[in-house]
């Protein structure tokens, strides 16, 4: 299997992720690049890097992956000093390759479809690879970055992968926020939220088994406003929670409404 | 081990998955009573039991469990003809024991905190049982009965199961809701549901390990109100979860700010 000399800018959750698998699998991790001294220089030491705080990266053969925060994105692209034989790769599922600048010739994306936590070993095997390239030898190499550590690698264009980005806000950022809207109601009725696992567990294994859609139950699904004004009352003690289940059980009822017509 | 002589009124998702259930942990299953014959005598020739449509029960021994559609609950305890020996016991989380009328003295509350689906057969070891009683005779036969299926049986008061039962409409319905929402988006990007498989698994076994409160990340989270407005742009196609998005994302902007005050 081909090797390549990696470098990074960023040591963050998912920097730290890509490069420890990456380095795994038997590629060289030369430079790290990240203003978090003691975030970079963990990193950099574990994989056998080196680590500096200044975006200069020396080698015309190695792949630059940037895996920093979206909004730092574009300056750090600016910022950058690379050989122009350099392949340079961002993480972004929201961004494109125009967020790159004109000097930067050998431009792709490079975006794991997953969510990422410090201090927490992803298992990057069969997880898909959202890739785009400037040119089909940059492609190419980051679908067999992608291979090297078990990833699935999937060429999809920018919109569609801005599509995807945005359902992966709903399936991890929103579906988390409702357990832990679930949890502080659990707390409130005195209970510990472990009460919760055998329910949470059995959403997720059916929605992946049968369909989410075809998993809906409750009040909203039934239309059933008794229980629904029943849970805003209970609800009183916060507004926010209030909104939420107003806005969802709305939008479960008109869903379930249009799909039976 | 005691066992006890059962009987059912409804014979839909909970009703077939505890009767199936305590039918196997030893329990003789008497009298199936629903008004759908074919579900109805399905269930009863599993569980060797007679199946009828009128709600009379005559044995004075019987255990009566209830779990009909929450909408039915107080009229099938109303029409219900037995023996006042005989326990009776509904399903329902968000009811609590003054749904019963008078004549029915033995009476309990026996809420699987679990979701259901009709031809799935849903584990229940380990799975919490929220009990409540009119008197302690009954409370114990209600949690040998949980104990005989591997569950784990909690008294709760019927305000705390209210709330333990609005918990779960976040956990559950909602979340699930949010893979829907992630599977329609996903979709209109070209791509396969399964390509979220990863990340929907790995969103909730970080939520249990860590804390769904520890495990939030996405755009609201951050405030980064230029992707939040990219996102809305996305979603032009759907006022609804255009909506849901919006008032999610502000929760999570509240939650997050208040936390950290």
């Amino acid at each position: 299997m081909t090797t390549y000399n990696l470098s990074f800018a960023g040591s963050g959750r998912v920097a730290g992720s890509l490069c420890r698998n990456l380095f795994r699998a038997g590629n060289r991790i030369r430079q790290i690049v990240s203003p978090d001294r003691k975030e970079g220089m963990l990193l950099a030491r574990d994989c056998q890097a080196s680590w500096s705080p200044d975006l200069e990266f020396d080698n015309p053969n190695d792949v630059i992956i940037v895996a920093v925060p979206d909004h730092e994105l574009s300056g750090v692209l600016s910022a950058m000093k690379c050989h122009e034989a350099s392949i340079v790769a961002h993480t972004a599922g929201s961004f494109g390759l125009d967020v790159f600048p004109e000097r930067i010739r050998k431009k792709g994306v490079f975006y794991p479809l997953q969510t990422f936590s410090k201090g927490r070993d992803t298992d990057l095997r069969d997880l898909p690879f959202i890739l785009e390239s400037s040119q089909p030898g940059t492609g190419e190499l980051l679908k067999s970055l992608a291979e090297s550590v078990g990833g699935k690698p999937y060429f999809i264009n920018e919109e569609n992968r801005r599509m995807l980005h945005l359902a992966a806000v709903f399936v991890n950022n929103f579906s988390n926020f409702m357990l832990t809207a679930g949890k502080e109601i659990t707390m409130r009725a005195g209970a510990s939220f472990e009460l919760l696992f055998p329910l949470i567990k059995e959403t997720f294994s059916k929605a992946l088994e049968n369909g989410p859609e075809n998993s809906q139950t409750g009040p909203a699904v039934r239309n059933d406003r008794n229980t629904i004004e029943k849970h805003m009352d209970l609800l009183s003690f916060s507004p926010e929670l209030q909104n939420i289940y107003r806005e969802v059980s709305e939008s479960i009822i008109t869903y379930y409404n249009n799909r039976n017509l």
